[in-house]
């Protein structure tokens, strides 16, 4: 299949660029190195050295054969979106290049502003440019879990059947997003099942749970093929930050009382489910949506498992709880449905343990990268910007 | 009270002024005088003569004996919303100056993110301005009934509470727009909910359905402070659209078969209740859903009543369904709420047949200035633009 993935730069971008090509796709992408500016501006930098996209495009085709079709530009630009779509002809449209940062779009009007402008119009422009070139092309677009929040009862894929005042019918289901960013993913899901009622366009809506992973299989010895890695208070998701406080002796910091529950996956895992929606399309005209996680766990619970292999790898793990940045419930039931990723075939690798072994493992060797100036978070959700202090016992 | 209207030169935010300095209140507010641009754009112009701002504020000094507070300027630029706060000072903000229009979102992706960014930019400007100037203070808000679509069960006033596999809990309704201009408002709810639960904003958004009417009692004889009233296919509403149609003996033209509902209200109503809204917040912190209209109908039931008063007025009204542009459910459930603004104490005025008389004499003395040509759509929902077809019987 032709693939185009937006945001091939990325975190995930990139490893699944190459974990499609292994897989014998015809992968192309586009990017506009906005992450790279993002965490620059946070002050921070990727743990994991990563390559310009030249150099990245240069090892793809000296290991898979094949060039990597890619165009660099911003997916606010209509006329680029379009020219994409028009020049590469892709089966499947993978979208991933989106500001993916709660805290980012927390800061101040301005960020805010940025993030909903940037994410809403990328997907508007997208969805607008299928359904003039490629109305029949698969669109897979990456939403968060975060979208449905955290309600007091089971959360099922998308939509849900109920009763009330004695009437049925299937609606989407309520979402209670956290942050602005998390906003934008509820607008783009709506979008998205509007798009598919009006123009008949077909798309698998993913809600994804944080990832965590330096690495997967496609990447072998080859330095060149890593991806990003980030810790910093934006860009960097929870289990990962943990990963790269605990390797430079720095307190693991949960939030708050760390019981928040949320769905993790492993980078690889995020890979094969990405290539199964991909490869088991919805039917012409459906809109799916597919909630994509492993395993569920507490922030403390990962903090422990992460303690426990820090230990075996003679690291010192101090647990410290910090102040809660965020406006969340700390206790709070969580049970979301993931039956439709299992149902087409999705095999969780769970292995949590060795992918913090191997995390703690890459990030020793690049020990030097993490700054610790950036651990700490000070963007509030009250919107005042101050460190955020240790909780005392 | 000191009052901030934002959009007060547009057709409900310019007889709110009026409506609130007549009951004693001091009015201020600001626009960028988009909506005269749009409907220029669109081809047409206001049946009912309009001035001026500088002629309305004159007119306004003169006839209530206090300035009409005003700035010139667009709500998407953050340091104008947060000046108009810092130097107006205002108790309660009514938030009127959005893109009004579902067609002229459905034009293209150039118009669709224009809505988009418009609507959602300018309040979140607001949100951001309001936690940092007056925290306190109220906002109204306008919102529309078909943030929530038609859905097969009743629609309760934001929220409702259900059971699901067994478990209880409180979730925002479930919303399915029509349009992306729909959309933009649901979004909009989203955002001001979020605000009140992080910012401890007091917010209350009306999803308001269909006004239709000329004038209210403030405007007595005085043709300065006329407000405007669209016809086109994007910014005149059904009723309103309707009544030109059959002043200048122009077939009147429901969309598809003619059975949508949707609850609707008076001019004269629309500002009693926005008075309500305002004269009586909610709690400190709370957000706050009213459905704002009066009563329910089918806009074939409407075309019928527009026929009948029409007759007594000596109009030969001839009734021809037009192909629908709109991808929308002609036969469906509808059975909102509007306990909330009842128990506010809103009077229904139940004059709808007083109402659509009242129009059609209005226009009928401005009839030269109704242009035929603009009354029948060509922008379709699924993305091209040719004129509709009369359906055949």
């Amino acid at each position: 299949m032709r693939i185009f993935i937006m945001g091939v730069d990325g975190y995930l971008g990139w490893p699944l660029a190459l974990y499609l090509a292994r897989k014998g796709h015809e992968v192309g992408g586009a990017d506009a190195y906005l992450r790279r500016e993002w965490v620059d501006e946070m002050g921070s930098q990727s743990a994991m050295p990563i390559k310009t996209m030249l150099e990245r495009r240069k090892a793809f085709e000296e290991i898979f054969g094949n060039q990597l079709w890619f165009r660099k530009g911003n997916f606010r630009d209509y006329s680029f979106v379009s020219e994409c779509l028009q020049n590469f002809k892709p089966d499947a449209i993978i979208h991933l290049g989106e500001m993916p940062s709660a805290a980012y779009s927390m800061i101040d009007a301005e960020h805010c502003n940025f993030t909903m402008v940037n994410n809403l119009v990328g997907t508007l422009n997208l969805l607008h440019a299928m359904r003039e070139i490629c109305p029949e092309t698969h669109l897979i677009k990456l939403g968060t879990m975060g979208e449905y929040g955290t309600p007091n009862i089971d959360i099922p894929e998308g939509f849900f059947t109920i009763e009330y005042r004695g009437r049925k019918d299937t609606l989407p289901f309520p979402r209670q997003a956290g942050s602005w960013y998390h906003w934008t993913k509820v607008h783009d899901s709506n979008h998205l099942m509007f798009a598919c009622k009006i123009w008949g366009l077909t798309a698998t809506d993913i809600q994804q749970g944080p990832v965590f992973g330096t690495r997967i299989e496609a990447m072998g010895d080859d330095e060149r093929l890593l991806t990003r890695f980030d810790y910093d208070e934006c860009f960097g998701t929870c289990l990962n930050r943990y990963c790269a406080e605990v390797v430079i002796g720095h307190p693991l910091t949960p939030f708050g009382k760390g019981f928040q529950k949320r769905g993790f996956l492993p980078l690889k895992d995020s890979m094969q489910c990405f290539t199964l929606a991909i490869e088991k399309p919805p039917q012409s005209g459906e809109y799916r949506t597919l909630n994509q996680f492993e395993e569920i766990y507490s922030v403390t619970e990962l903090a422990k498992r992460i303690k426990k292999v820090g230990k075996e790898l003679d690291l010192n793990v101090d647990i410290r709880n910090l102040e809660n940045p965020r406006k969340e419930m700390e206790r709070h039931y969580y049970n979301p449905d993931n039956r439709n990723l299992l149902e087409l075939g999705y095999k969780p690798s769970h292995d949590t343990e060795d992918t913090i072994r191997e995390i703690l493992t890459d990030l020793i060797k690049y020990k030097k990268r993490i700054l610790p100036n950036v651990l700490i978070p000070c963007i509030r959700w009250n919107g005042t910007r101050k460190k955020m202090e240790y909780i005392k016992k």
